[in-house]
């Protein structure tokens, strides 16, 4: 019966990403602070599609071309020629209901396209805010899964992992998981879980850091709260649209 | 003050050590199960040398070259035209004293290698029977220092992680930390630190299965106990000798 059960992995780096076959499998793109966050929370408030870039110049391009948002940050600010910003709370429904969102996401974009050109079955992406909603996706799919994390240019982060620990921690019984990462993930997920703000604090996460002295704290506390934005963002012809 | 506590940054994988700086810095090759533990035992029992390999072929060339014991394995069982296997119990001070042993392991020596081509400024190996050696050691240098796992065939793997946070444990009020691998790992190990073995055994890791497989548990223990073998293995002309 075990054999029977697809199998888990989890890449904690683009980097790492080669060593699993991706073909057949549904790999989840996580990117927890904040590009998966805000492609769920402006999914699950209407946008139309959400179109993921690895740079500014091509966010205004496309963004120009599909008539959409432009989106985008630099060191905590706004990205020059963009009119938006990677914070989830930047899209509520009354602005973004019926838009496409063009987001600037250089870890995420990254590994999204390695995905893809990798042969990846389908391709969805995570985040605490939509937490369950990946969980019974890949429970009702049945199918191989990796995990990857987005990680900061190739540095594995706190953040990302407890994401992909916290699905292990979910799926587990429907997986056979042959893989330390994955059993790393879920003993930080464990570990974090009675308040996975506090733990980040904690452990300086660089991130944490990071996103905090931009005074994102507020954003940080939202992209850590799992089923705010409960849909499943499906890849299809170079766009995320609600799966 | 801060400030000048020099950095230390933890590598889980081969993969991931071109995200480093390592000139200048000091890497700890860290292979727990059971190179580098094998390679420390066998310097304390007062081994001259230990010449690690990467292939059985070059094992066999060396050691004719030096006169010294070939060692290594395949799937478990000591490997075709080697004299010896990679059991840190196959080294007692009557049988390797004054001896030279020439130690074939893939992911060890690939990491070395790596190091060493990226002008690391001194490389020693690390495993917990060498544990504080190596902490007072890094200690004394005062320089910056990366935790290199040599995990598996670029997989990231549990007990080399564990090594890493044991020694970020130790060390960490004595270095600038910013890093959160580093973080991770010294979660992982706090979080198995009562019991290494067990907690190996529980988390299913995946080279604690091929080892008991083998019926290498007593290995495995001794491999994560801390101190057996107090000595600091540092690489210097092609050879790794006490420190």
């Amino acid at each position: 019966m075990h054999n029977n059960k697809p199998s888990l992995y989890t890449s904690f780096s683009p980097a790492l990403i080669d060593l699993y076959d991706l073909s057949n499998a549904i790999v989840v793109i996580i990117d927890v602070l904040r590009a998966t966050s805000t492609i769920a929370t402006a999914l699950h408030n209407g946008a139309k599609s959400v179109i993921p870039v690895d740079s500014v110049g091509r966010c205004i391009e496309i963004a120009r071309q599909v008539d959409g948002i432009s989106a985008g940050e630099r060191d905590g600010k706004i990205a020059e020629g963009l009119s938006y910003g990677n914070s989830p709370f930047e899209y509520p429904a009354e602005f973004i209901g019926g838009k496409t969102l063009v987001l600037t996401t250089t870890n995420g974009t990254k590994l999204l396209h390695m995905a893809l050109n990798r042969g990846a079955l389908h391709i969805v992406t995570g985040s605490f805010p939509n937490l369950s909603a990946v969980c019974d996706y890949l429970l009702v799919e049945n199918k191989p899964v990796i995990l990857g994390c987005a990680a900061w240019k190739d540095r594995v982060n706190i953040e990302d992992m407890l994401f992909a620990g916290a699905v292990v921690n979910r799926v587990k019984d429907h997986f056979s998981i042959n893989c330390d990462s994955s059993q790393v993930a879920e003993t930080m997920y464990l570990s974090a879980s009675a308040d996975l703000f506090a733990f980040m604090k904690a452990k300086n996460a660089s991130h944490y850091h990071r996103l905090n002295n931009y005074g994102l704290e507020k954003d940080i506390r939202y992209c850590l709260t799992a089923d705010l934005a409960p849909v499943v963002p499906l890849y299809t012809n170079g766009q995320l649209v609600k799966g």
